[in-house]
């Protein structure tokens, strides 16, 4: 499909090898990174809807997969109300990307039945979405998008009852050549300075994780 | 990597297209598909310790995403005892394959901002899991080999609160050419004949599939 595209629209963090697939289409990057220039939603679908108009081929790449935290359904609404056809590919998402690169299952028999895939972001106006509530009675919990919150995020849980030593792991460009994985634990989250939580960051938190924090800690 | 196999182990529901990428390879069929032959646990991985120790490159083919739900854990976890190395290639998690076909995205500003991924499998002689209690709270659940408990969980689900007219999807073979996909709500769940409710099933609960619903209701 990227070998067919007249023209891609791309987020930002989107892999550059699948970008080198379409060389023959225009493409164009639409954001979103997390504090930098990002294309309002509204005008990436207003693009969409354009280039949709005069070209055979519109491909929108997203980084991971577009049906978790992908906004993917005001682009499918928007395209709907056009009359606009269009198919969905699935991809990957980053804390199945992460796993991959761990080796560690999201779910494991007797230890994590079952997994959260949550994010505190929430659209402008909107009421707080509570996001810890379920990520503190979660076996396996993977956090998008929530960097900046992490260390009130572990404040909270250890308050509200989950061991200070509940294994967490930062993930960064799962992977991607530049990909690295940092494992710790609920308290040392609490604490950790800021500026070691920039960037595009996936939270992981589970009882799954614990043998890489063991290793960790001898190491 | 299909293609450089020596010997494939494969799951009983892949997608025989991908078995034809690796027609140079042994093929042999692992299991595990509910309520029919399933090779034991332990037996598989004893076969890829065993095809390991012959063949330069063993696969092991898995439907949806290895570390969902896959039992890949006990997989890995025999793999390192035995000093075997391996990679894990992610995968699309029937879940999000759904999504693509159905159009309709996992989260959504304003309406859902986690999901659940839970199954009631337990391993045997486990304590039964409690994963009704996450699900009563998801924005979106997707409850993976759920199926003969589903009408006793919308049963539960409503008695606990959720509203009877909660949406509701079963999905069969996302992402494979014989998919089906039927909207309901949780009244109608908590009644269906257990008929109705053979096989793999994926179920997916939540407002974000109203829209499918009130189409389905008005056809």
């Amino acid at each position: 499909m990227l070998a067919q595209a007249d023209i891609v629209f791309h987020d930002a963090l989107v892999n550059p090898e699948l970008l080198e697939l379409a060389r023959q289409a225009e493409r164009v990057e639409v954001g979103k990174r997390c504090g930098q220039f990002s294309a309002h939603q509204s005008e990436i679908n207003r693009l969409l809807i354009a280039a949709a108009k005069v070209h055979d081929c519109v491909v929108r790449l997203k980084g991971g997969d577009p049906m978790m935290f992908g906004r993917a359904q005001e682009e499918m609404d928007a395209l709907e109300a056009s009359g606009i056809e269009f198919e969905v590919v699935p991809g990957v998402t980053a804390a199945l990307a992460a796993s991959a690169d761990l080796k560690v299952s999201l779910t494991n028999r007797g230890v994590s039945r079952h997994v959260v895939f949550v994010t505190p972001r929430a659209a402008p106006g909107a009421p707080p979405n509570d996001w810890i509530a379920p990520v503190l009675r979660a076996d396996t919990a993977a956090i998008y998008m929530g960097s900046s919150e992490a260390p009130h995020l572990a404040q909270t849980l250890i308050s509200q009852g989950r061991a200070a030593d509940t294994p967490v792991v930062l993930v960064t460009n799962a992977s991607l050549p530049n990909r690295s994985a940092r494992h710790l634990h609920l308290g040392m989250l609490a604490v950790l300075p800021s500026a070691e939580l920039e960037g595009p960051v996936l939270i992981l938190i589970g009882e799954v994780y614990r043998k890489g924090l063991t290793v960790t800690d001898k190491s």
